[in-house]
């Protein structure tokens, strides 16, 4: 073993003493070293929340797996803990779903050619082809899978086969244009990001800008969220506004709040692949 | 006449060619030289809206108001355009109400103080004595008007007796807890500024704190906008966001907020007592 | 003629009064109508800076010229008056030049795709091959002029005939890693916006970042300007600062200092090509 | 006991495998219940920070440090570890120094008024008597110290015993016109917290807002520091900058300035003295 392999342990679980002496007891009797440490407690409920990323500087992370399977039931037996555990060597593969809009989907793309995106980009898939000259230069796959009123049952199969195929750990809808289904969603349980261009919850559903520029609000904004099966509702991971005046038209909302999109986008998916985010009830704790 | 008497013009019609070339002219004519001018047309219904700073150099302002009535009418009957002329050194007479909340109050009176805020303070009109202290101690007067559900009626009718008698030209409502009725806003037809704790539209009502806590947003925001009929549904003047986490209670929402609603009121309130916006079909032309 | 075609009329001048009379009788009188106009005068130095952007209903733009080259000496003789005039259909011919860092170069040419942009995109230039990929995949000229300690002045003799070769108007340093030396900036006197990675004045020079994890600052900075011949010191057209910590190491900083490096470099590049900066002593004038 | 009493513990040290560990258990085996904890590793020079906040379940306060003062050297006699221990029901008592300007000192009031403010304000202290009479509308003890060239020594000498008499914790310097001497801060070794009017280390020394107007930034900024004997150069606790324009004079940058300051200051003192800061060679940890 070269370096010291480093991993992310995520934790949950009805709040008690000692859960933090006895955890890290437990990593340091395997010989791991903490690197960061954020902890949370809900007032309110009296939840706990733990993110540790470690280093193990004698054993595999197998092995260090294996002691967390054995160590937690045994340690936290009545508090039901939920835990999950990431190498950070295995890198999620991601995949991103676009429709036209190209602005959510270059920025992640040139993060990832540039090493700043914690994650395999396993691939692009759209329900148009005009993107795909993009996608080449930057040497990512691109998949064609195109929607129709008729056929988005047969899409969204075979966009679950897809997805399966290419071992996708994270979906991220990058300005993705059609609303994925309860089938799909059942289907496929694992985390989808996606990019709302409002400030939920105001301006729920389509043309928000419109909404916006209607209202004469002085602030618009964009919100990332993980996917669920009500519209627009799933767990807000990251927001952000930006001014407008009333100079602004409809055009110039779009325009500006592409750039928040982006920004918003990216600092979403920053936090998920980095395992930052833990969802409790419908909100999340995203440690910095 | 010492030095040059300045004034604000506001203008607002139906777009035509030649209304910057006609009514500078008529400025010109009448020896005003413009400082500052802004101006601006709506793309989507073609109106016209401008804001233009001048000083007179030859006339006293009353006779400057005096040209514009004559002139206006003549150079622009088709347009029915709607002016307002407002001279620099006639300040607005504001009244604050208050309940007993201090910080928005605070912050105006404390820039009223500094010399920053071009109104005088008429008084501070507030339904309990909490603050009056606070008040005296900035040599302004304090009103005490009482509200109760029976009492609403008598007391809304005293508090245009006051506000006439004190000769106000603009109403601030400083996190003021009383919703004011339909009758009220008939009876006091000129401007009140509102101070919302939430990113209108967003959690309109009650407790926007507790509805952003519930929602997990990431940002919470304050709007300040002119008093309508329909609850937190006026033209809205500015707005801001401030970034919340996980870890933030209700409490701490409502800590940070108080500091939004601070900025954000008195950054309206400047705007409006400065003169520089116009109200258009529920929207607000904010001129820099 | 089609439709209304649209100009843009830069002016500065000392102040006198009757300055926007005449010259907004001047394009009445010519059949313009106008669209925005932004007018502003410094209070220290009593300079006045006038922007309309307006349409001419009746005749063609090179007519419109005309009358103002015969109109604006004859009105202002003794103020020396400034003007520029651009038509809104000739776009700029704008060059960016970029080294190995790729991200402000990918978000222009990805708003020059999108049709945000108001220019015309010439070509890149680089020192190094690097990119050259990714700028074909724009359909964008790639022109490669390798730099060293010898060959400086010959490679940038050549770059200016490239600039001119190709008609620019504008160049974008978009992390242009060399230093463009006094010979050539006599030489090439068209503008050259640039973007330097800190909140000028602070931390001039290389390694910013460096430096200002060094100092221990909370916030990052970009700073877009016009390039002069003193390093760093030009105009400055944008700025913008987000939120570090403790927690960012230098590598962080570098990370999350590229958003504000794209944002501020786009919206100083918008700026400048839509024709709203006037430079006036070594500070900008920036209309919104 | 009637709650359990709460406590914050300020730890830092050379990293090395097991801190957490131990430390979280010497806890635990105390009865304490951790509710929050952050933890930093400076990756430059490997050193560790950690605050910890916690409950005590079973002792008090006072044997709680007892037994840290017996464990911690005990167990991490090699990493001479460095620790603060403050109980939460014991705030700080702080005194406010303030010369003319009111904002940054009524911010505060307000603040501790609400009861937003984690101190016992003890007073405040000025070297002009303006402010008196608004101090006292808060109940707040107010103590005149005048300076004058001749007679700073002596007047520091008696700020020296007033800090002493009132078992002054904290001191925070609200807009106060005067340089501590060398010699002051070598006689009040107690943490000082500064408010200096531009963005560090940008435009050092006085009168910043017109060195930023002379430059022409279109951002202003507020740094809050500990005071230091270097001018200005104190480790960094919180930073903030605000946009401004062409149109803004050197008087506006002042006015919008104001408004940063109260902002910067309000949330470095309160990172203080909720016991989240830590300073390590001229920077600062600050816990959120």
């Amino acid at each position: 073993m070269a370096a010291s392999p480093r991993a992310t342990l995520l934790v949950s679980c009805a709040d008690r003493m000692g859960i933090v002496a006895r955890l890290s007891t437990l990593l340091y009797e395997s010989s791991c070293n903490i690197i960061t440490s954020d902890q949370h407690t809900d007032d309110q409920d009296g939840h706990f929340f733990w993110r540790i990323h470690f280093e193990s500087q004698r054993f595999e992370l197998t092995e260090i797996r294996r002691r967390l399977e054995a160590g937690i039931p045994a340690l936290f037996s009545d508090l039901q803990m939920q835990w999950q555990f990431f190498e950070a060597e295995r890198r999620d593969r991601m995949v991103i779903l676009v429709s036209k809009l190209a602005h959510c989907m270059m920025d992640l793309l040139s993060r990832y050619r540039a090493g700043e995106l914690e994650a395999e980009v396993a691939g692009v898939v759209s329900n148009h082809r005009d993107l795909e000259p993009l996608v080449a230069a930057f040497g990512v796959p691109f998949t064609f899978i195109p929607v129709s009123k008729e056929t988005k049952t047969q899409a969204e199969e075979r966009l679950v086969k897809h997805l399966e195929g290419v071992g996708c750990d994270s979906v991220v809808l990058a300005r993705y244009m059609q609303v994925l289904s309860g089938d799909f969603l059942r289907a496929w349980t694992k985390p989808i990001v996606n990019i709302h261009h409002s400030f939920l919850p105001a301006f729920v559903g389509s043309q928000p800008y419109k909404q916006a520029h209607d209202r004469g609000v002085k602030l618009i904004g964009a919100t990332a969220h993980y996917v669920t099966e009500e519209l627009d509702a799933g767990p807000i991971i990251a927001q952000a506004t930006t001014s407008v005046s009333h100079r602004d038209t409809v055009r110039d909302l779009t325009r500006k709040g592409k750039d928040l999109e982006v920004a918003v986008l990216a600092r979403a998916v920053h936090a998920h692949l980095r395992k930052s985010v833990i969802v409790h009830r419908n909100r999340t704790i995203v440690f910095e």
